[in-house]
């Protein structure tokens, strides 16, 4: 079994680097916060002796190695990037519970025939710069390095430049790394394990998203002296696409959802009709033939709205994965080691996207889930109990040594 | 007649500070760009022999003595600050129009019975620092000085604070000067005089105006993993009262506009249910009872709509003014300058609000309107042309001469 109050410590250590306004986190990737939170990770690490790679988009790995030249390694790991408005937990129980095992098995002087590597993946939120999952979606293949490098924030700072800046652009080149498997430990961010009190979900599959950034483009013009008749208001028709985007979650109940999380209208004055705004869609669906339907209806319903207001309408995608069906025997693996442990379990999708998501294209993937209050994350009240983590944790070890063989 | 050529100049020279991206200007108010318009003015006034005084609201005032020391001078004026993407014209014709009229009195060495005083009022825009003609308003009373000081910017800067920071708090204790009369010469915003080729409105009228700042409270959460009935969507819920806003001013057509030009959503990512809204709604009538019932129906219907969705709500005031009736002498004054000068023109209620509004509580007052090109104002690509600001001046300088007396 892990040591869940030298895991807890850690939490509550990292997450005094980039604190919220409320008790939770901003510590958004490749801002300064990111860099002291990777330093801090980093000196744990090494103190834990293992040793360090750094790739090119970022991603930083740990090696402990294996008593097997030849055998491939074992990863672990998740995301130290938060929400701008972020829990402490998000990501951040995936990495330090990697950590934390490491410890445990040194405590315990166990050596693994596999060697293991934490990781830290790059730009996991995809708050600040899109899409989510940056830099494990190129290290699997998905996203073209130069094309990650270019991606803007809203300041218009590119992602690349923003990495160098603060020094954690490494010299590995991304994806030359081959994985034995991959777990990740998570927070469920949804209210299903606490509903029902299970300690661990065994994740079998992860939803499919689309992001898509529509701009509106109307007429700035005065709120006043402006006839109703000759406005070509862009906020209007935003109301109307977010109506439109909950309407077809609900036709799709209960395997969809949708929403709109940002929003920019310009000029922003409370006398000027909006003449552009800039917004994203989300929509996810674990069934890809929901989440291709989803799509559809709003890419057709969507510029009719626009049209009769005399807007134009630029649909372009930000983010993109289908649904995903993690490897059957890493799964194997997670639901064994809650039934050795005792812990009660359940399968569950996620309803997140996760690192793993892309990694499970290049490698056999897994994840292991604990419940949070209220199911709520993306929150800075986002929540988890000390028994909780140290349950997750306890369960990633034991999926783990499968894999990586004593 | 006024000369026309070296108005545009100054226009164009004035357009010269706080230049926009597109032709435009960005002035707004008490920022240095400000600070700077308002020096190149005093420059201007002073060199026309006009002697300043400013009130402790900032608001400018260039006096032309008249032959008669008990007379108390007609005043002539608007306001310099612009929108964020604003144009050239709203506010600084007025402006720059009264200033050409006492140039052109000069010229001629006309001398009148009373005093002539320039002015140039701060903050009219209300982008800033909502309200809108904010030292009008102290001026005529309606707001206490002290309130308008504790306005905040979006940044929370307050009003008093940046007043004093670009040096122009005057010492003039604000509303003491009494007034013979008043005339504000405009651009109409709005496309009535251009479509019926009317060089000349002659303000009868203001529409009324409220602006309620809505404040929504629901759940950040995440947008993958919150199944929707758990959803507290503030977004949402703007988007619900952006189309009711819309209904309650089509219900009440022609006479009645409504729309939301400000928006703040948070925390504003891609992928997390905004938990907070705050928006402010615009709604306006020429017709009291009108304004009073649109006001009515959204109060009533815009916390049903937050109810329904889980959602807390706030409304605030943020800026009101019935409508307005301007001083049938001006008026008078403001049509027969037109007839005398053989310019076409019609009746027409402003739709948006003025300085002279408020000013038409404490001193007789009327507005002269000139066309713009498609109505369209509060955009950069606002337009005029050279010959619709110079017949506006003109029948200016004659309603002005009507009231100062040769
Ligand atoms: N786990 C998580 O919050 N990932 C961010 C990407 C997403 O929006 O699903
Ligand atoms: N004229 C003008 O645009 N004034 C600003 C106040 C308003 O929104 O009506």
């Amino acid at each position: 079994r892990i040591n869940g109050d030298r895991l807890w410590d850690s939490l509550m250590e990292m997450a005094k680097i980039g604190p919220g306004v409320r008790g939770g986190n901003n510590r958004q990737t490749l801002t300064d916060e990111d860099g002291e939170g990777r330093r801090l990770f980093q000196s744990w690490c090494e103190k834990a002796g293992l040793s360090m790679g750094v790739d090119t988009m970022g991603s930083m790995f740990f090696t402990r190695p294996g008593t097997d030249p030849d055998a491939l390694p074992v990863y672990v790991g998740s995301h130290l990037d938060t929400q701008p408005t972020g829990g402490k937990y998000d990501g951040v129980l995936g990495v330090l519970g990697g950590l934390e095992l490491i410890r445990t098995l040194n405590d315990l002087n166990i050596k693994t025939k596999h060697p293991i590597v934490v990781v830290n993946w790059t730009n996991e939120e995809g708050t600040r710069f899109a899409p989510a999952m940056l830099a494990s979606g190129v290290f699997a293949g998905i996203h073209d390095q130069e094309w990650a490098y270019n991606r803007e924030d809203a300041k218009g700072k590119k992602f690349g430049d923003e990495l160098e800046r603060i020094g954690w652009k490494g010299d590995e080149k991304v994806g030359a790394r081959k994985m034995h498997a991959l777990f990740e430990l998570h927070i469920e961010q949804g209210p299903i394990l606490e509903a029902e009190r299970k300690d661990i979900g065994v994740v079998t599959h992860g939803q499919g998203l689309w992001w898509l950034q529509i701009t509106l483009t109307g007429k700035e013009s005065h709120t006043g002296s402006t006839p109703m008749p000759m406005r070509k208001n862009a906020g209007l028709g935003m109301a109307r696409i977010t109506e439109l985007v909950h309407t077809v979650a609900m036709a799709h109940q209960p395997s969809a959802v949708g929403a709109i999380g940002h929003v920019d209208v310009y000029p922003n004055s409370r006398n000027v009709i909006p003449g552009r705004v800039v917004f994203t869609v989300d929509i996810r669906s674990p069934d890809l033939s929901t989440l291709t339907a989803m799509k559809a209806e709003i890419e057709d319903r969507a510029p009719k709205i626009a049209k009769e207001l005399g807007l134009e309408i630029l649909i372009e995608e930000a983010g993109h994965f289908d649904p995903v069906t993690f490897d059957d025997g890493c799964v194997t693996a997670v639901r064994n080691a809650a039934e050795r442990l005792g812990y009660s379990h359940r399968n569950i999708v996620s309803g997140a996207g996760h690192d793993a998501c892309w990694i499970n294209r290049v490698a056999p993937t897994a994840m292991v889930m604990c419940p949070c209050v209220d199911g709520l994350s993306h929150n800075e009240d986002e929540d988890i109990s000390k028994e909780w983590a140290a349950a997750g944790t306890d369960v990633l070890l034991h999926a783990v040594l499968e894999k990586a063989e004593i």
